[in-house]
């Protein structure tokens, strides 16, 4: 794997796009990481890029991986990583920090990380931050999905940061959603259960060897079985334990997202979440666009003018919000 | 204190606004009570409510308390709350949850917390989710403030139970923001610091009795130098350690807040949040109209006629959503 900083917009205007997705599908690298700054920068060849890429997209398999922070995320995934890599599978990590926008300690990190794999074209690691995508994540995420699907990469692994909105949102990008869990993390857990039993297909409680390993597991079967997730139509999401720092379960880990492929390729699950990962792209590029647009209004004078009637009871936030839109859109 | 169930939409369509906002005024919790739960619900009354409100409000100074799970936010909360009692500061509590739309567990949280002060009118304690508002929490959370602010509120105490992107947007809301933090968490301190640093208007390190606790203090200082964030001009978060099950520290936590307060009035810095909190809440009532529009179109058959033209390169995802845009404004 070859690592390459990001171009800046501009400097990448003369670029042969065509040439650019060919070299990536014949997997070079070097041409995927250039795809994804593009994404990264939104370039303005975004939907030729879209166009270009889609034809010989749809075969990776997506994973996500999410869990609050501490559960040993980053290790599963190197876990996961190694043991796929066994197997003779090609696989792409997007690592993605909605939280921050700087993406200087990713890069070191993606340095790090990579160094195993140095001289595997089959592994491809990348941080993901954006500076000039419409619509954020939610739109930058599918896009490089995109690239590395066509590229060739069998499995595309989505990393998390921490459990929050948009790290939701962007589980929802899967096709099969691993929550890492660990003992000891205290009302973190209780808080985001409701939502980590949501998006969860496969629950990991990683740091089995410590105190507490099993109750967290216990508490996770009792929760599915109070929201009905046990049903034996529907997919209830295997709980199991690792120690990914010593590689203990990862087969396990393996054998559960095999047995969730099967399913969605049984149910007909996997189109519905692969045209839902495409609706959601379309929506947060839509309404990036929307933004920018409300955002624009909201420096002019007439903004200023309108919210200073406010405090005195003229006028109210609900209707400058209606201004707002009906002027966005004119 | 008194904690009505939220009225259902409709059962409350008789309600006598101006009157409710007087009870409100006149310290009347019930009445507090049922204009939250109008805003959670997202009542047609809301545009008239502000107005009502609004040449009330402007007086509270809100706190927003955030940081990431496990360090003790509520207990820190609930120290500060109790302590600003002491004092005679009447203190109303905003506990948001942006990760839930399920406010379940968080009213029988609030029943438990309030306990204590179970007949302290000079309390009211509340947690938070948006079923119907247009804009979710980010509208919601502002006209709440105001309904609190107008009821005679010293200080409004808003609580996040994380950090993620919707915690950060909230936290913006706040006149001053502490960030909570605690030996041993790991990755997430590191994984969160940049976006700490840039909200953190005083930094609390609880469960400081633990080891480590200097540590976390000692490298928030140096991140702030990094960051140039101990410039004398400006404001330098001050570092609190606290013990808040025990009470400590809680005095130092109260003198920063109270050394904020003044910092923001010698430099016209308060007017200038208020005026980026309303200003916040219009941004979010926009795009909240705007999404519903979006999410309108994206369940028609023109949608998904255009959606399936993509894994044929025959159209892009950036064609559907400028084809949205245009859509939703007409």
């Amino acid at each position: 794997v070859t690592r390459v900083s990001s171009p800046r917009r501009g400097r990448i205007g003369a670029v042969d796009l065509p040439a650019l997705v060919e070299q990536a599908r014949d997997g070079q690298p070097l041409a995927v990481a250039r795809l994804i700054s593009l994404v990264e920068n939104g370039a303005d060849s975004l939907p030729a890029l879209a166009r270009l890429l889609e034809p010989h997209a749809g075969r990776a398999d997506v994973l996500g991986i999410t869990g609050p922070p501490g559960v040993g995320k980053s290790t599963t995934t190197d876990a996961l990583l190694r043991a796929l890599r066994q197997a003779g599978r090609r696989v792409g990590v997007l690592a993605i920090d909605p939280s921050s926008p700087f993406s200087g300690g990713a890069l070191l990190g993606d340095r790090i990380r990579m160094g195993e794999h140095a001289t595997d074209r089959g592994v491809f690691i990348r941080s993901m931050a954006t500076r000039g995508q419409l619509g954020g994540l939610a739109a930058a995420v599918p896009q490089a999905l995109r690239i590395l699907d066509a590229a060739g990469f069998d499995i595309v692994i989505i990393e998390t940061v921490g459990v929050g909105q948009a790290e939701l949102e962007i589980a929802h990008l899967a096709d099969t959603t691993l929550v890492v869990l660990a003992p000891g993390l205290g009302d973190g857990i209780q808080a985001a259960k409701a939502g980590i039993l949501e998006i969860a297909d496969v629950l990991v409680v990683n740091k089995a060897d410590r105190d507490g390993a099993h109750d967290v597991a216990r508490d996770l079967r009792q929760a599915q079985a109070m929201r009905g997730q046990l049903d034996p139509a529907g997919w209830a999401a295997p709980i199991v334990k690792t120690v990914a720092a010593r590689g203990e379960g990862v087969d396990e880990v393996l054998t559960a997202i095999d047995g969730h492929r099967r399913w969605l390729a049984g149910t007909g699950t996997g189109p519905r979440r692969r045209q839902a990962r495409l609706t959601a792209e379309v929506i947060a590029l839509a309404l990036g666009q929307l933004e920018a647009g409300v955002r624009e209004l909201v420096g002019t004078e007439e903004f200023a003018c309108r919210l200073a009637d406010v405090p005195m009871g003229r006028t109210d936030p609900y209707a400058i919000a209606a201004w707002l839109r009906a002027a966005t859109t004119d």
